[in-house]
């Protein structure tokens, strides 16, 4: 499935709720899931990190419809070539990497 | 682009260095990016949201690497047939959603 139509699906799921909730609230779920993967991952439980992984491409997903952004559009055109500050594949940007 | 396409593009790129980082101090690097991102929808700023919202799609994609978890898969199995918990789309769950 591309980035495009995994965004359109949770848009057909959640964009009238989450709209309707506005941004900043949204952003709090969206941060609550980011906070239930760190859990699954310090309990080093597979399936359940493998939900919280999905759960937070959705909610990433819906912050990005209702801010009017095209999440595959935005990610390809950073990345597609490659790391965006050092341009190369591996990245071969000094560690720690600055973002 | 599929998920599985830009987590493998992720891959190339970063596996290397963010696997030897290890799996905490990337997912530091990754909620950095979240408050990123947060700091770009509070200022309103498209373009800068749009870079934010890449950013922590790659983060998220090279969290999932670390982990072994196919991103593609795992957000495919759970949202595809719509809510997973009420079933429906739209989503029909009372508000707040839980989580």
């Amino acid at each position: 499935m591309t980035i495009e139509q995994f965004q359109q699906l949770i848009e057909r799921v959640y964009y009238e709720k989450d709209s309707g909730r506005g941004l900043s609230a949204t952003f709090m779920w969206f941060t609550e899931e980011v906070g239930e993967l760190a859990s699954a991952l310090l309990r080093g439980d597979p399936e359940q990190a493998g939900e919280e992984f999905g759960d937070v491409l959705a909610w990433l997903c819906t912050l990005a419809s209702i801010a009017g952004i095209d999440l595959e559009q935005v990610a390809v055109d950073k990345y597609a070539q490659g790391c965006p500050k050092c341009h190369h594949v591996p990245c071969q940007c000094p560690e720690p990497r600055s973002s």
